[in-house]
């Protein structure tokens, strides 16, 4: 069981209430595969400058992330800087975008890669999306496919975003994104549009707020972790989705309780991230830790007292 | 059992993208008291005017509310205009705030009403909210008090505020306000800031994100119900705490768990609410909806899965 995430490799500079970080390590192939090895065997597709460490090569491999994917070009590693609003952490201001190397990007697959059970098409523009799921040659027949995708996308090729999510399993999407991409603000009516857009599943992404989570004829909910420290939250969403199929991945299976599952595990990996700069925290995490925070989850959504209780008919003299 | 709930009583016009509806019948203390009275007596107390119509009283006393409180005075009673935006029902405009007979109100309670168990303190003047406590010749020592605020208080009256807090069991605020009363813009640090002030129990309002929930060392997250058709936003905080104390009332204990029960049909009956102008859905709710919508919730929030799987551990290699 592996997957295989085409995405970015970045050296990012964040600036948060909570202090400043220069040239972290970042970009969403890089996220999502930390966090999809807490589950599984990572394959991420991408391409780094001369300027790329060595010492974070080594740092994806000693994470049991395999490499050979990443590839090298003459030049500088994308680079982005953002400064995270002092009291309203969810506003953030892109102070720069060098996309270097990564501006013609091109994704190759090694057999390995391209075999892999899970395909993750983190946000890069849709026409890339669309050459991957060729190369990879389950697609379309055997492998479940992750898609991801932002405004720049739905306002510039929508055609052919349209063209990748018909192909596509799931739909990662934010909530302001799920609006613009349906035309609908009520978030349930977006999320029923993009399902008729093709996808087997769209979640909707609302940061501290949660997900929605919309698969067959059935939607889902799930409040955010609680968290006092958010002291970065870059990498929030390819955090999620990385643990998302990380978690599909491993159990090897799709269904609706699977995914329901997979969402709980993307919140509390996602949760973690934000709490620290870059990537520190999915450094650290490991299934002990991981494991808490899910007890902590399930009694904030109050599982023990759904549990023990039924009456309510009683409530309600029925 | 009974509870006591005191604050307006008003017409109110609103306009939202499914229409236009004139002089609805509306204030906090009539919205609190329709929800209760799905579960519990409610006795509302407040002033309204020459205007008013009998059948107005009527249709309280057919819905098993107590209307010896409700007082008649000499002018026009209390009238709110407001328009929701056609893009995002979320915001909303103030036309007009005619306090008319409100504007002097002085609460009294007959000694039915002085005796309820729970009392709950709508958005008026801290200073009447205290002294109605001072009223209520239960208070402090037996019943229940629940309290809302707004704005406008936590700049002009912070004092008086923090003075009825102290006074309160559970304070209903909504995010904004929690950020403006705390000074902190993270909701879980807003909502321990808030308990030290004095409640036992904070309950921070998201509107369609649900509520978080504050009680001794816990918190606990709920999200909101997913409806596609909100058509009138107004009152469902009202709603929201009318079926909250309601339930309280009628399963007479203030446990955490009674609490986190309390706060699914708040979300339940708030969302009926909104699905209609003004009251028409609280009148037409029955048990039988209202149990329909807790299945519909609880498969929502995926209650079956978490209850059917506890093999977490196994994907961590725990």
């Amino acid at each position: 069981m592996s997957i295989t995430v085409v995405g970015s490799v970045a050296y990012d500079t964040v600036t948060t209430s909570f202090g400043r970080s220069e040239r972290q390590l970042g970009g969403s192939a890089i996220y999502f595969s930390l966090a999809a090895s807490k589950f599984t065997k990572t394959f991420p597709v991408g391409v780094y400058g001369n300027d790329f460490k060595q010492s974070d090569l080594e740092l994806l491999e000693r994470n049991s992330i395999d490499i050979s994917n990443l590839r090298k070009e003459d030049g500088l590693t994308f680079f982005w800087e953002g400064l995270y609003d002092n009291d309203d952490i969810n506003n953030r201001q892109t102070l720069a975008t060098d996309l270097n190397v990564f501006e013609n990007f091109v994704p190759t697959l090694n057999k390995p890669a391209q075999n892999s059970e899970v395909i993750f098409l983190a946000n890069i523009n849709p026409e890339l999306q669309f050459d991957v799921l060729g190369i990879a040659k389950n697609t379309n027949r055997h492998s479940f496919v992750g898609l991801d995708t932002m405004d720049l996308w739905i306002n510039s090729a929508e055609k052919s975003l349209k063209k990748v999510i018909t192909k596509s399993d799931v739909i990662m999407i934010d909530q302001s994104e799920a609006r613009l991409l349906s035309g609908e603000n009520n978030l349930k009516n977006a999320g029923r549009k993009i399902m008729n857009l093709g996808a087997k599943c769209v979640v909707i992404k609302k940061g501290e707020h949660g997900v929605l989570i919309f698969i067959n004829d059935h939607e889902y909910a799930l409040p955010g972790y609680l968290t006092n420290d958010v002291k970065d939250p870059t990498g929030a969403g390819d955090s999620f989705a990385g643990s998302f199929f990380g978690f599909l991945d491993k159990c090897a299976s799709y269904e609706s309780k699977d995914i329901f599952h997979a969402s709980i595990f993307g919140t509390i990996i996602a949760s973690y991230t934000v709490e620290n700069f870059g990537v520190k925290s999915l450094l650290l995490i490991d299934g002990e830790m991981i494991y808490k925070r899910y007890l902590d989850y399930m009694n904030l959504i109050g599982y023990k007292y759904i549990y023990s209780e039924n009456k309510f008919k009683d409530y309600l003299n029925l």
